[in-house]
């Protein structure tokens, strides 16, 4: 089998340019959009863009694609299509089409493995209930696969990461590491057992959660990408103008991720992430070294993070649990 | 100044995976959708979907990037945006927003060359009047840059490529040598003045072109790109189930591109392009090999190719000519 995990050097969402040096970037040439119907543009670097078409339809408008994070090509084909699809679900939308995004060395990776992620990304969109409609290929020396998406929600359905309200209560739905145990396993130093459990967790669509979001009418959300949780975390007390206290006990972390950041596997980007929170916020010095590495680690097709109001945050959580998130659990709280 | 072409070996819409090997991997996926909303889907090779969403709205869905074609990073920004848009333009429609999709490896390129590059694309999106709405990055050797673009079309103004009639007459907006001009520029061979004239053409909207096609109602369309006037016309020709005859003699190209082609300046991807128009047609034999190869020539942001009802064709030409594409030409006929 061929391994694509020999073809690079920063996988999945590791692969990202820096948050701040990106946010300084497009700060310097934005303009103003003066159209009512976008009811979420760039400015709060939420997940997804929308806009209003009439009283009842918005389309919802994202897009991610990566380096593998995986040897099997396949998998990498569901993880990629399972963490491009998760903004719609993020925003309360649901997918409707995806155009795929293929970079591909044709002519020293056998074109089999390109066939085996294209199968990978199709399956989970139609897991997703949406279709493939077409894509865009180029020759390219590192194979690279994503998608662009496009989903609907109701105009008055949308969730955001701008509403998140003092007293409401912090779900996370997937356990952090996975940028540490990807790290580690080009090093031969995970367990299979810890390294399928980990693909298990990116491959798990975001379906399930959005449809409770949705259902019991949460404040706001944002998944866990490239950026890390606190990344996403500061993202969004921005957006809604609050401040979070965290519960670390309680902050669920993919087995032997803990372990192998203790090693000194931490993959380069979480560094950067760290970084970027540090210049914003005061980094928690409460918690030790290894949590702090483990709150910035970059996920790749990590879970959603959600505000939930308080009366409801038990109802969301057994839910959660029961529906395919077995790590879900309360991670702080939302203050002012 | 930076200069991008020292970044690439295969710049702009040459750096496609050839044809005939992609359609027989998308083939060997390929599953039924059963959704009559989807007016366009993949199975005529069209440039873009099209997703009805309700009596008056239907959205257009495509993405193009690549790797450089040019050396300003500006200009390359603008031409990468160009060509993305053209698909929107190309089935009737206009475009609504754009996600950035930006590959840059930002440890060894100034970072103000990519800001110059998302510049020149938000020019070129603001010209359309859409907007940027967002995008995703990641760090990758060698810079690509493009657009997932979004655009609206009344579900009964739709242009395709499948709807071309007999007795059309057929109408190419820009000039074709695109490929073989960066190809020689890489080498030093093109004069400043073809260079700067091929740049030009590269970075003109097919936006004018969309509104002719809008006002007279034209039978069916597509944009020349990566697979070339042939491969273009030969996907026309099966979605459309009709036959073409071409007046060679009439087929705009670049100023320098047919006389680099004679000094053997031929893109390797015009090679794959003719393999994969010769699996389906006989090529035209009647034509000198020069202008063959200029057939097969990988457009980078190319013309329109229209199919026109006789009796507008004049003023189509016409309006085409006055608006911003001078080397507009009749160059064929729609046969049975």
């Amino acid at each position: 089998m061929y391994d694509l995990l020999k073809t690079i050097n920063q996988g999945g969402c590791s692969a990202k340019i820096p948050a701040k040096t990106l946010e300084n970037i497009l700060k310097s040439i934005s303009i103003d959009i003066n159209d009512k119907a976008l009811l979420v543009g760039n400015e709060t670097h939420d997940d997804a863009a929308i806009y209003k078409l009439n009283e009842t339809q918005a389309i919802i408008f994202t897009t991610d694609f990566f380096p593998p994070v995986c040897s099997d090509p396949y998998t990498f084909g569901q993880i990629s299509a399972t963490n491009a699809l998760s903004d719609v679900y993020a925003m309360g939308g649901k997918p409707l089409m995806a155009l795929n995004l293929i970079m591909f060395p044709s002519t020293t990776i056998p074109l089999e493995v390109l066939t085996e992620i294209l199968k990978g990304g199709q399956d989970k969109v139609a897991e997703a209930e949406a279709f493939i409609v077409g894509g865009h290929t180029i020759e390219d020396d590192i194979p690279k696969y994503g998608l662009a998406v496009v989903g609907t929600v109701h105009p008055d359905k949308i969730i955001t990461n701008a509403n998140a309200k003092a007293g409401d209560v912090l779900i996370l739905s997937k356990p952090l590491g996975t940028g540490t145990i990807m790290a580690g396993q080009r090093l031969g130093l995970v367990s299979d057992s810890d390294y399928h459990n980990a693909l298990e967790s990116m491959k798990t669509l975001n379906k399930n959660a959005g449809t409770i979001m949705n259902k019991y009418n949460i404040n706001a959300a944002t998944d866990i990408t490239g950026f890390g949780f606190l990344g996403h975390l500061t993202k969004m007390a921005k957006a809604s103008n609050v401040d979070f206290e965290l519960d670390y006990e309680n902050i669920p972390a993919l087995k032997g991720s803990l372990e192998l950041i203790e090693m000194g596997c931490i993959p380069g980007s979480a560094f950067r992430n760290q970084e970027y929170v540090n210049t914003i916020n005061q980094t928690p010095r409460k918690i030790n070294y290894n949590m702090e590495m483990l709150l910035n680690d970059p996920q790749t097709s990590g879970g959603m993070l959600m505000c939930v109001p308080k009366d409801k945050a038990n109802d969301v959580l057994d839910e959660l649990l029961e529906n395919g998130y077995k790590s879900s659990a309360i991670v702080g709280y939302v203050i002012n």
